[in-house]
């Protein structure tokens, strides 16, 4: 089988660094430029110290891209909008890891960013990009916007119970414990070490715009409401999302089970973690570094109708780079595991 | 002034170190006899090692404690109420750290503990532990029981808005983020480090035992609900609470800001932490290390009627030992702040 | 190919763990059994938790193995010496990563163990699993003892220095940083996260028996000494090993460029380091995390004939399951990456 | 007793905080100005969040101090020198705590800092800040450098073998473990949390400033050599140095014991943790955060002459700015520990 030519713009931030990594090891992928202006000319592994002795890949100036099969945008946000339509001519079919393009409606956009969008009119020319959600789509799309991580762990872990429509849809209430890498790789006075270290820090108590991502995808004919608060930990990877629902009816864990498992149970990369003894009985994001999977796990308040709902994934994979090779992988035509088959560590 | 003869009895855990390293720096407070079991004849700093050289002082067996102007319990819960009449006979005043007495009401304690209260006529003996909520009853009480750290730290963030009956009684969405000296000195599996290191474990995500004391303390007259969850992370000491209510009318900042200022104004421990920018905008444990503070901040949902609210403490100090000397003071008719007077590390 | 038929007798702490991980993606391998006492008939994923849905694998107890082509022992250091004339008539060839069969000479033993070897007439037997040293006898081997982690980083790191002679052989001083997997997974009152986390824990200043490792492999002549100390550090996995060697002359930085290189120009699990600028001007065992190299540094101290070395490896990886695996893909004839290929992430 | 007018030059950075932190709470000093460039005209909690509703301090401009009894100096190196003059007209008594006149030797200054001494007919008015070593020359000093806090801890830990010249002067190899607080409040790409986080950096193998201040302190007739080299771990407060020394004659415990009594059995802030069992055998810096303490331990390696010592502080404490108070109560006849009793937390 001939290889799929691919490049990145992009390629010096952590996003783009996790995808290069494994575009080097899939297996039907040549990787022809990664773009960055900062290091152009530079190996990659001036970037990404985890790739020394992997590959010759030098960056090369956004200006100097070529055409390629398929094109990954890991621009920050904002960047890849202003100049889709150059993109365009470079590849016939694109992926993008930015914010740009995740919402189909304008109004939507325009609420949570708090601005226009430069080219609406392309909004619905993009498939989102959680393959649980839209995986028919993304057989033949040309364009795929890749999810926030954020917005994945939430969505994936409350998914099938808005769909199933057993929980009350305004009334939920979400709160992510996220990592540093997060926030990238750019420095600031909140990175610096000895004030990011041990903290716990509610560095977006209201106002997340992952949300809309939330409020679009999880929209079954009822209003949605997500009460959503981000509050960033001592970790460098990982979102744990803890999800209170409140059911409209009393249900018992079996209940939950089916609906899950009717949704989720031939899905590759989601596994429902629901232990009664041990260390590990719900999902914890450490156990998921590297891998690409979702973890979703749950619980019934006995003393009310609350539903809590564990999901955790690794931001970089399965919030970023790896849910963008998963979807690359589904309108490529591979097996969707190609180039994921990494189970996660432990200890770790 | 002559110093107050005090005794603790369990002094070899997590909870009674920090009571004795208060106390050893307390001006008028002679430290009489500290029990261990396991420890017994050993000096204090084999269980506490910051405390080499602050003392000569030995543990002694439970056995031989003798009688004492005040008598501080840190036993496990479950031993103070076996064991209530025998100590009542040693001192005229008690502090008990332990959950044994919280609960004024024993079907509350039932339903939260799953068991009958050894002694439940005592019950209404003790003034419940928040000197915030009971300075009053404190000054003349003989019998304290110090809170949760858990329940102090949602009770302190909620109480104003509970009093004013500003939000909706029964939709209060709360999470705390705690740190692994939670638990105790005892270690088991999951507390072992390669397994607690880096975790973001839901160890509780329903039926915490702290919850009941919520119920008792924020009982304004409507009926009270707390969706309450834990979840453990990466940290040894501090209790960062997360908590979602529901406003029953639209009100700005200034308004959540005048009940605050209302019902906390004067209150040495308690600072309201809400800043427009800089790096800490809201409360944070790790400014709270060895500090008896309780930090309280909130932020208004601009997207619905939730209003989050940010609450912090020390689990060891304003959760434990620093609240139990806090209530020490008050009952002896010191200065509240006396030995207590740590405002906390930057960088931490 | 016919696949090879590998039990696992031990696998269920952190190196089985890390073993039956790696084999479960070798495409040369077909795990037979997997042997643990105390989770006898439960799946795998009980112990290993990143193993959920990778395997139907459940454990056995050792009295259940079966023949098999190869046997790898991941038992407590002093059991397999017990039974290892059992273990032989069950698979022709075997890989212990025990620390039993890693000494060929019964003094040194004796003087580092304390105590007197079991079987010694079988040391020599063992060919001493360090392929960088040993490869061509491992091609023939049919006993291979996995070398110690804290013994591979420092050995990796002074090999070359030590063969060619060009350093004094018995003033070096070495200083392993380690993290708390090496402990394994049985938790103690030291190993509990409040005591643990945020340790700098001197647990070995002297008396380290991975020195007699060290001994063996870096004789080239002269009299070795080593003088060794280890400390605990919060990190989970990874060593860090900080030699300090005394150079016989003169050399300057492309005199060690030109040794490392002789020696492991060709190798594909050793990486030197040592750059000009960047954060990771020299190895660090967090980029290493979950793969199998070795990264060496140095630095010439301007002020003195010092050269300080700096090694880095995962001492589960490299230093334990990592390195097993690489040995076996030698003495099987395999690529010897196969199976190895994770490059480590970043950021981590 | 009037209270000492002090001002501090310099007071937003992590020294100047936590000096302001200790001098607001000592009884005889009165905070006169406090200065930052940065932050002139804002509450000083504005850089130290610590400080929260501890003081009503705002910053100035270095262009407004006034006069007053003793001047802290807490500028960035260099800054010191270049204004000492104007500083000697503000206050008849100056504490430095930058570098600029820690040594008395030019030369050694050259060497070690690659620059000629801007003002070197000065150097010698300065008593070098170690208490332990300088106590009588402080008592009437009138200008105090305070010592660099890997220089402190290494000093400490060596000293009394150094002046009993029972080990080789020339053959000793430190390496301290230092924290991220070391480095200072400006943020770089080093100090990006996803960077600094589970780091082990060999930030600086060999060239250390501070070795210039070890060689003149330890400087007892025979020449000296310290093979310094620093590592930096997780960690914000701390730092711990593994010095390892060689014995000129054989010794045991009790010979080295007796020569730390004799130097420092009646020293208030350092303690020799030495013992047999327990988790904390050997110092450790957590225990000593906030405290000034430096702690000094031992062990003599069984297979060779080597001694290893161990010594520990809080590099914002002992190394900084508890130091400078401790040098600042002894130059104004208080009792040394005033204002530094705090003992150090346990669990942290």
């Amino acid at each position: 089988m001939s290889k799929i030519q691919v490049s990145i713009a992009g390629g010096s931030g952590y996003t783009g660094g996790e995808l290069l990594r494994l575009l080097l090891f899939h297996p039907h992928v040549e990787i022809c430029q990664v773009t960055s202006e900062r290091l152009d000319g530079k190996p990659v592994h001036k970037a990404h110290p985890n790739l020394r002795k992997q590959t010759d890949l030098k960056f090369c100036s956004l200006s100097e891209l070529k055409e390629c099969d398929l094109l990954f945008l890991c621009l920050p946000h904002g960047k890849a909008m202003q100049q889709i339509n150059e993109f365009k001519k470079k590849a016939e079919r694109i992926i993008d890891l930015s914010a740009d393009f995740r919402l189909n409606d304008t109004a939507l956009y325009e609420k949570y960013y708090g601005k226009k969008h430069v080219i609406p009119e392309l909004l619905n020319d993009f498939v989102y990009g959680i393959p649980e959600l839209h995986r028919e789509e993304m057989r033949s799309a040309k364009y795929i916007s890749s999810a926030g991580c954020n917005a994945t762990t939430t969505i994936l872990g409350l998914y099938p119970l808005y769909k199933h429509k057993v929980i009350y849809a305004d009334q939920t209430v979400v709160e992510v414990k996220v990592g540093s890498s997060e926030g990238g790789n750019a420095f600031n006075a909140s990175s610096h070490h000895p004030e990011r270290a041990g903290c716990v820090r509610s560095f977006m108590p209201a106002g997340h715009r992952h949300v809309a991502e939330m409020l679009q995808e999880l929209n079954f004919g009822e209003p949605v409401k997500i009460h959503f608060s981000a509050t960033s930990i001592d970790m460098i990877r990982g979102v744990l999302a803890t999800s209170h629902v409140f059911l409209k009816n009393k249900m018992e864990d079996k209940d939950i089970w089916k609906i899950y498992r009717t949704e989720y149970g031939n899905e590759p990369f989601i596994r429902i973690v629901k232990e009664r003894d041990g260390i590990y009985r719900y999902p914890e994001p450490k156990l998921l570094m590297a891998s690409n999977y979702c973890d979703v796990g749950f619980e019934i308040d006995p003393h009310s109708n609350r539903l809590i709902v564990i999901s955790a994934i690794d931001n970089l994979m399965k919030g970023a780079a790896g849910q963008a090779l998963q979807a690359f992988n589904i309108m490529s035509g591979f097996d969707e595991k190609t180039g994921l088959e990494f189970p996660g560590l432990h200890p770790v």
